[in-house]
């Protein structure tokens, strides 16, 4: 079975070839611009190669309701042209296969329990931190929804008591996770990006601080088998072990399971079994999963 | 159909009879005791009634993983006599017929969503705001379990500035939900209950600030089609407004659906339609659920 995955993200358009499961046969890397100019490259891309579905995971915030007249569709975003945009209905219209479509993060999540290191959970999170943050959310058997789809990037923290005059990196909270904690708010807060303050220790003290805040709150609210934790911040060597002791000290002993110990935390918190791929193979997955319900 | 249903709380355990669409034909009330005292009394006001399934909504934490070897029991608690007690377990052997489990706020969101305010969504929370916080979750057509289940008020909220000196009412957490804004925690720091400060401005303030801030997170974690709040800290009658707009607040207009408006707020955030019965209606599903499932 030939499928066609897309991960799609602020920077650039990840196409590629594979099967149901998960095989990559080939990639592209295209630039993302508005989406007059690079959605007919895309398509251009899977057209005359046979595939029988596509799967489109994508940054939000997107209309995941597959009974809403705007399913499909990027929905408000200050990226230019991208606002009200038929996203999932553009590949449909001109390649006329199914469309599997669902949120970047999710592809993600879907990636890792389908064959990666959340493999068999039947609950289970995937947060990346990069320039935002995003979590996607695997419960119950399936992607979680809702009346939208999870932002749980923007959950507010408690402040450092040392961070306190920091204006935050989001425009809406002052005190979301993705404004005191993704790579942009540690650019702003430094002056200089993560990659180049390696060896500063306060630097990644503060950074487990919040992190470990907001992944006790996730534990708290979805009770997940298995957390997932990349992104270009995660790149911190580091960073794993600063995290995992951080979530235990805000979790105060309240959970007794196996995972809330030093030990079990480093299974309980791991990075990605598909390195790079598990976006790109989720893709893949919503394709063969949207193949399987129009067949029926 | 005749189904037995138990709402079991820390004070008293309502038992009662009924059928699966939910009609309550009577109900006894029994103080809650050591397992060994209280449970007998409650398999006496079963038994030989004819009931064909019994669904048990109980106090947390409890095992719901059907694979665990621990499924049906308490977990670890302070309540005497009641850690690693085998509840569901009691009812089974004593009165030999399916027993469906889960936790009171499960029970109470189950009851809204199949009879309730939240008839017909696909996600929904039920927050209770008592002695404790409890929050119940159904997403993606089912409740929400997981490594264990959600404990979502115990998730870590920022103080109020002028609430800086308060040590907080949750043994585990300085500074989570329970801690900050359930019942006991505003009889600790304002040394009388809620019900007795009803036209104090300022308890009410502080109190809808950090719920209108839980709730925010829950928006974000689990972005419900519907939030029902409930318990005695919400029966003051200027609490429901109040928490809607300091929810709206700590969103600061990230969500713009027709919810996150002040007129949307005030179907979105709702008292349960159930009244005092969510929790022991959903009890009687979940017992129909259960027979259901065993009959397959």
């Amino acid at each position: 079975m030939l499928l066609g995955g897309i991960e799609a993200g602020g920077t650039k358009m990840v196409c590629a070839l594979g099967d149901e499961n998960g095989n990559l046969k080939e990639r592209v890397s295209i630039p993302t611009r508005e989406p007059e100019k690079c959605v007919p490259e895309m398509i251009d891309y899977f057209r005359g190669r046979g595939i029988q579905a596509l799967g489109l995971a994508t940054f939000g915030p997107a209309d995941l309701n597959k009974n809403s007249p705007l399913y499909g569709h990027i929905l408000k975003t200050p990226k230019p042209g991208w606002e009200g945009y038929d996203f999932a209905g553009a590949f449909r219209k001109e390649l006329g296969v199914p469309v599997g479509f669902d949120t970047d993060v999710n592809g993600a999540i879907l990636g890792e329990v389908t064959w990666g290191a959340a493999k068999g959970c039947s609950s289970a999170i995937y947060i990346t931190v990069g320039t935002g943050i995003g979590v996607g959310v695997y419960v119950n058997g399936g992607l979680l929804h809702g009346l939208m789809h999870p932002e749980a990037g923007h959950i507010l923290l408690a402040r450092h008591p040392d961070d306190t005059a920091f204006a935050g990196g989001c425009p809406f909270h002052r005190n979301c996770a993705e404004g005191l904690a993704a790579g942009r708010a540690i650019e702003l807060r430094w002056g200089q990006k993560g990659a180049a303050l390696s060896d500063r220790k306060e630097v990644w003290e503060l950074e487990s601080y919040y992190l470990g805040q907001a992944i006790a709150d996730y534990i708290c609210t979805y009770s997940p088998e298995k957390i997932i934790l990349w992104g270009g911040v995660m790149h911190q060597p580091q960073m794993f072990d600063l995290v995992r002791e951080k979530t235990l000290e805000f979790l105060s002993g309240y959970f007794t399971q196996k995972q809330f110990t030093p030990e079990g935390m480093k299974d309980y918190i791991t990075a990605p079994a598909l390195g790079d791929n598990p976006g790109i193979m989720g893709a893949l997955k919503l394709a063969a999963m949207q193949l399987a319900q129009e067949e029926n």
